[in-house]
């Protein structure tokens, strides 16, 4: 885009109306992601598609504040559907977009998340093929939401939850509960979002490489940590396999910045959503392997084991402190913390 | 739903926060849905593909009202994407849910959506394979808002506006602007919504049998009438295929009332958004076998040919009035006209 931003002026309600102003705002639009949209101007896009079976899902976002420190709600978009596809298993091909505009929202804010998107996506290796733009009143949204629906293809067996065996260790790619205190910390003004960055991130390119690097079987199942936490993802491999999970609480990785700011806001680092670490049921004798392919990758350099399914019956999760001590992990009723994907 | 309405209570933050109380709203969805929901509890769904080609498409909703005289907005989310599906000549399989919900929404509101997603869904022959559910603050969305993004697979040739030719018919499947006035009568209190009802409808089954009764080429192109009303469609046509369009006033299926109420209102049925109409160009040979075949149909009863693609070089769209005068039909700028789809 060479046009400045002062230029581009704002959103209005005609931008919606599939008129001429709509035309143009999709002019802007397909512009402005380049080669990574392949759209015809048909209703639907004609996709090859290699496989017999496909992976499908959707996520709508509505990230409160949209444009954060190290990224916005156009990154957060592609990176929650093309995780979804590669946790069960898939290579992420074609991603729909969706977005609800408010009136007022300055062009420039648009080209932005639609830049956003772009490298996201290039850096995924996703093809955007198909968009939808609605424009509401003042005061009917807020700024921006997205909505991103993805295919993907199986060039491997897909993972499944019930894969899960006893004796499977529990590996996180990172640390956990950056996204939410990053924007947190920005809607409350608390100042820690220099020092404690969004880890929204595509992670199939990272999961690529640990596919190629372990044998078949190695990974039983595979997690992105997002709404709800780690403690929402153990609770859910837990109810599918009726086994209890016991995570170290020592072992954990979180950031001090985010310890400080967790504990000051009163929430818990193992209810926080993040955007970029995956929760991964590995079987033990892959264990180092596993490890060792994700620190290899820029999105998994801190990988750790932060424990294992146990052979004791119950959907239990507990988490065991350095002196030994078992606590039983709560599955929260509520969290009260909106907007944070 | 054996519940009685009112002990559903309403949509509150925790609803959208990952935990105990997103997996409750998650199983009323689930059972809501019945048989059309064939997701399961993974990130994405897996799901059997048949083609070497599909069809992708989306579509954000953000209907006021959302619940109007004789459907809702979970109706229109199911018709918007099977009916862009299948107008490409693709067979709709598989639809993704988004829900964008405002806190305090009646949890009784959402079910009715549902239930018309499921019922939709079942008359168009399409399941619902994931979904997603955000929570925003009460002001930050009215009411409701929906994605669905739609896959389908090609059981014959794609068909592309391109294939249109000179001498082309015309057909328009039924009348044209009664969505628009059915939902600007609930809205500015007008006393036509009883008389006039919104067109929405899957057209998929009647593509299809309208399909098995012509041969392959008979029918060029076709597209859904939505936002931006005809004159849009007919304006993409014109400048895909670098001809001169011509309509006929008289031809146009326009149900009195719906005159009656855009004559009030300022504007023009030919620039109105429909729900379930569809505009088809024809081989000039097979006019009679097509409307035949449309008409056959219930969706499809109104079915009339209203105009011709002439030789005539230039993207024009004009219209003949009863005394053969030609004025050209302009594409509006804009229509001021927001969340009618």
């Amino acid at each position: 885009m060479t046009t400045p931003a002062a230029e581009l002026g704002e959103v209005v309600l005609d931008h919606g109306s599939g008129t001429q102003l709509s035309h143009e705002l999709l002019a802007l639009i397909v512009e402005t992601l380049g080669d990574v949209y392949i759209g015809e101007m048909e209703d639907s896009a004609m996709l090859p598609i290699a496989a017999g079976q496909i992976a499908m899902t959707t996520d709508s976002f509505v990230v409160d504040p949209p444009f954060f420190g190290n990224g916005d709600i156009g990154k957060i978009a592609v990176c929650g559907t093309v995780n979804d596809l590669a946790v069960v298993g898939a290579k992420p091909l074609y991603l729909t977009l969706g977005m609800i505009l408010e009136t007022g929202l300055p062009i420039a804010r648009l080209v932005q998340v639609l830049t956003s998107i772009r490298e996201t996506a290039r850096e995924a290796g996703v093809q955007i093929v198909c968009g939808d733009t609605k424009v509401v009143r003042k005061g009917e949204a807020d700024q921006i939401y997205l909505n991103t629906a993805g295919v993907g293809v199986f060039e491997r067996t897909p993972l499944r939850m019930r894969n899960v065996r006893p004796g499977d260790r529990v590996i996180l790619s990172g640390p956990i509960g950056n996204h939410t205190v990053h924007l947190l910390s920005i809607r409350e003004g608390l100042g820690f979002e220099q020092r404690v960055l969004s880890d929204c991130a595509p992670i199939n390119g990272m999961l690529d490489e640990l596919f190629a690097a372990v044998d078949e079987g190695d990974v039983r199942s595979v997690r992105d940590v997002t709404r709800g936490g780690l403690a929402a993802v153990l609770h859910e491999y837990a109810g599918a396999v009726e086994r209890t999970i016991r995570i170290d609480k020592e072992a954990l990785p979180i950031q001090f910045e985010t310890l400080m700011a967790t504990d000051m806001l009163g929430i818990d680092p193992i209810h926080s959503a993040n955007e970029g670490c995956v929760c991964l049921f590995v079987d033990p004798s892959a264990e180092q392997k596993v490890l060792d392919a994700l620190r290899a990758h820029k999105h998994g350099t801190g990988a750790v084991v932060i424990g294992e399914v146990t052979e004791q019956d119950g959907a239990l999760v507990l988490m065991r402190d350095a002196e030994g001590r078992d606590s039983v992990v709560e599955e929260l009723l509520g969290a009260e913390l909106p907007r944070l994907c």
